[in-house]
């Protein structure tokens, strides 16, 4: 897993800080192919149809340009009656995995993913992208200080029952890598002092690591292996932002606490 | 089903109204109240340890108050890791109706009850008890409507599979009342003119009888009769509260679209 990520980071990352930095309108553009990737992945694992889970995902991402966090709010809130019209209409859509695809499409992916476009939306352009790169990127930093201190010296497992790879060292190391990373650059770009910019980065990793873990919980509750063998030859998307769907909305409340 | 709830609406009236009116601490008190009994009927609907119903349920409605929209939105994206909390935590709590009944504590309880203390904290108090009653009380008005041109009227059925005794005329009945109770108090009160205030009235009788849709579809979907059976003599506090669950985020942005 932690290799099959390195290797797409490289591929997607160029494309991604691109955006990022080009800023607005790419970002949204960006945000939105994803939410219709995630939702064609969750459409397919739970039997709903693709257009009621894009929609769920899609609501709190466009509202959120207009109106920042109420309009998020707004978005998850309206997704309810959107269940409603769909599992009233659709009554093969009338089941348990089929709401709960509706709910996670809403809450867990269209709305995280919203807060990244907020969190690029800053005044100074500059602490946008920052902000924006800590939350897509942190969770590539924790990945590989997790992984090496893991291949170098995992002995412990975390937990065994639900990611049986996964240690305690390695964990640690991810901890590590990310808040010697983030840091130093919190404190270059945002002028936080170094205690707070260490705590930033502890809670990037940890964070990123409770998301990654979510995500394997998730497929376990539905019987998946991968979410993403919807299409062959290709992982899946939720396998790949599971980690900043933690990490968005946990960049954005900790910027809008400690710096504004 | 209407003949009760009009039983306990004469009931919990003057409790409910009382709170309203009294304002702030004590809508936070009573929305609580009602959260933690909510949690217990979805926490032994779809067995799920009951503190963790609560505490998805309680987030949204706590940040609400020093926060705002921004506030229950951390609330409901907070029920992520405190799902993976217990999920992780708890592997009996590790079921699809689990996950399901946590996400529906979070967005379609807690959210849209904290929606209930936001649209009555305005600056001018009148205002603000009048658009709380707008939201509690619509739906008593609109079901009132409904019950009555149902039985006059009432030939053709709305939704059969779902609903066998809602009729088409007994939903317009519903709009027509609420319409004619709130528009006038809408121009009154709020100083809006006559056709807004119309608007007002017929979206909040379609919501509110959305709301109340929902909750049959999701009872349909678990395989409930009756949500509140958890104790016996009583009927569910989320029969009661289904329609203001739709009502109050509608109203509140209803309410800041067209008057902030």
């Amino acid at each position: 897993v932690l290799r099959r990520r390195f290797g797409t980071a490289a591929v997607l990352a160029p494309i991604v800080v691109g955006a990022i930095v080009a800023g607005g309108p790419w970002v949204v553009a960006l945000i939105l192919l994803v939410t219709a990737r995630a939702s064609y992945e969750l459409a397919r694992a739970l039997t709903l149809p693709y257009p009621a889970a894009f929609g769920a995902g899609a609501l709190p991402v466009l509202l959120a340009v207009p109106f920042g966090t109420t309009g998020i709010l707004a978005g998850v809130m309206l997704g309810l009656p959107w269940a409603l019209f769909w599992l009233a209409g659709y009554p093969e859509a009338r089941t348990l995995r089929a709401m709960l695809a509706l709910m996670l499409m809403a809450t867990w992916v269209g709305a995280p993913l919203a807060h990244v476009y907020l969190i690029g939306d800053q005044t100074n352009a500059v602490e946008g992208v920052y902000l924006v790169l800590v939350a897509v990127a942190g969770p590539w930093v924790s990945d590989s200080g997790a992984y090496f201190a893991g291949v170098l010296f995992g002995r412990h497992p975390l937990f065994p029952s639900l990611s049986p790879k996964k240690t305690i060292e390695g964990s640690i190391g991810g901890i590590v890598l990310t808040t010697a990373v983030i840091a130093p650059l919190a404190n270059l770009f945002l002028g936080l002092p170094l205690w707070t910019s260490a705590l930033a980065g502890v809670v990037v990793s940890v964070v990123s690591q409770a998301g990654d873990l979510f995500e394997s919980i998730l497929k376990r509750l539905l019987g998946l292996k991968d979410l993403g063998r919807a299409l062959p030859g290709h992982g899946g998307i939720l396998d790949r932002i599971d980690s900043l769907l933690f990490t968005a909305p946990a960049v954005y409340y900790l910027y809008t606490l400690f710096l504004t």
